[in-house]
């Protein structure tokens, strides 16, 4: 008999994730039912989401202890009681934090099978998605527009202004010690980078942006934002696409200069979450497929092998320990 | 020879404004040089604003002490160096706390000397024009949608209210004590009102709006937004039209649910100016004098005679003690 190995998220934190917050279980592979398909996880994508859900209720529903650990997988069938999914079909579902999920078939997500898993997951997944919706739909970014973005160096962030450089726009990333400023400048063509966690931060962003910051794609809140708002010029846009720096903390955000400075500099703030584009994932993956075969967008991969290491992966994407988009390889 | 009364920011305020912050001056009546138009003020506008452009550079340059203190006002024209302006023009100006002040032409707005100086300085002044923008323009009610309005007994606020009910809205104020909430129910149509001094504010809004809150006009900040953030529809529009909280108390703004909830409920938090608006205002006064004509929008004025109680006045309405427009009335 097969083992379906899972981690079960066994308690709410208090304060910072850490690995007492999961327990290991193995069981059975479960067998689908009417309707259902089985899949086997190939890749668990982990996102700073994954600990907002931890919290209560966001734009889905809360994880509660005795779940196995919610999470977007990229899963291959392995057995299908319907006839819209074969054997080594690829899709998308929220398979969570296990090796195998019998689901229903609504909801499952049947991906292309000319990319690879690793693709399926990041660029030309949630994260390509919700980088490109943030950017182009909520953003509108036009050529010469200064674009800042925090959490650069993240899943999001590194697409986000591979994605602005494209559209003409000058490029400045938020990121979290010198090694990823430089990366980003050097590897990723931003056209400048800003230490968050420097003494001098808010210099370093005035010198980086000395005509202000007209689109600001905001994944962390906090002091970046904080930040951002002082730099804005008049009527322009912030991307509200994440809160990180709320999430593991506790931190609230508390910004002093909301809602005043919205109205004197006539800022527009919005939130989206990815989902809300799900008529328009066909020609946004189109794109970003395209982009990544000519090579003007690269992917930038921070894969762990192993289920096993998904709760201590998890803790070092919240503080900050990756570049470009964390998964973990599962088989 | 005549006198031209004045008040003179003397200091820049500590915390709440007192009369000490103003100083009365008399001085010989100003001649128009080359170009100017010497205005004499009819209505001065006294605006939550005013004690913003004390702390700081907003929207517009701050007041510095010494200054003659900033006011929109209502003249007219007494006489003129220029062609376009004769004396008996009514004119829109910034021109300040005094009985006159020797203006350049392309300072000054004639205004349509049919309606009344106070029709002029209210529904069809900046006031009206800011609540039709900000709701119609920012805040996009369609009918059937729930509009929710701070300071609604205010200046804006009742015209909002007003607008938004002629929209197809189901219309919610917010106001200081029940006697207000009241009027604002009985006099001007609003569905319902909550009191946000009382203990039960967050229980009164809730029972107000059992479907949530779809456009938020908010002019306050502070308590009463971070009560709209949690009453917000997916998808919901802030109009950040301002931010009274802040102004007068040093108080931040400081949401706990900013920008996490912009997030997860998609929001759009957008501020404005009503000045960005100046090509469209022909057809705004025109469509707000028609409402004001045919009884559909009344407008409720707080008009207090005498440059000398401008001070006082001003006070008062920081600390809501107005039911609509303010001004002073000063010939």
């Amino acid at each position: 008999m097969t083992t379906n190995r899972q981690w079960i998220f066994a308690n709410t934190p208090q304060g910072a994730l850490t690995e007492a917050t999961f327990r290991w279980q193995e069981t059975p592979m479960p067998q689908p039912g009417d309707g259902e398909v089985l899949v086997r996880t190939r890749m668990l994508s982990l996102d700073p989401a994954n600990r907002a859900w931890m919290n209560g209720a966001t734009y889905r529903e809360q994880v509660l202890p005795g779940d196995v650990m919610h999470g977007f997988t990229l899963g291959e069938v392995v057995a299908s009681n319907v006839p819209d999914f074969a054997p080594g079909d690829l899709v998308d579902s929220m398979g969570g934090w296990q090796d195998y999920a019998a689901l229903p078939a609504a909801a499952l997500v049947k991906r292309n099978r000319r990319h690879t898993p690793e693709l399926l997951i990041g660029v030309l997944g949630v994260t390509g998605l919700t980088a490109y919706h943030g950017l182009f739909d909520i953003g509108e970014p036009r050529p010469g527009d200064v674009v800042l973005v925090s959490a650069a160096a993240g899943a999001v962030g590194t697409i986000v202004g591979q994605l602005a450089r494209l559209a003409g726009c000058r490029v400045v990333g938020i990121a979290g010690g010198q090694a990823k400023c430089d990366w980003l400048v050097r590897e990723l063509g931003f056209d400048a980078a800003v230490d968050y966690k420097a003494a001098d931060f808010h210099k370093q962003l005035r010198v980086a942006t000395p005509n202000g910051v007209d689109v600001y794609f905001d994944n962390v809140g906090g002091v970046c934002l904080d930040a951002a708002l002082l730099a804005m010029n008049l009527g322009g846009r912030i991307v509200c696409c994440g809160a990180v720096s709320q999430y593991d903390t506790g931190a609230t955000g508390g910004s002093p200069l909301l809602p005043g400075v919205v109205v004197t500099k006539r800022l527009r703030m919005q939130g989206f979450i990815v989902l809300d584009y799900a008529a328009q994932q066909d020609q946004a993956e189109a794109r970003l497929a395209g982009w990544i075969e000519s090579g003007a967008v690269r992917s930038i991969l921070d894969i762990v092998d192993g289920l096993e290491n998904a709760p201590a992966s998890l803790i070092r994407l919240l503080a900050g320990g990756n570049l470009g988009k964390m998964a973990i390889r599962v088989s």
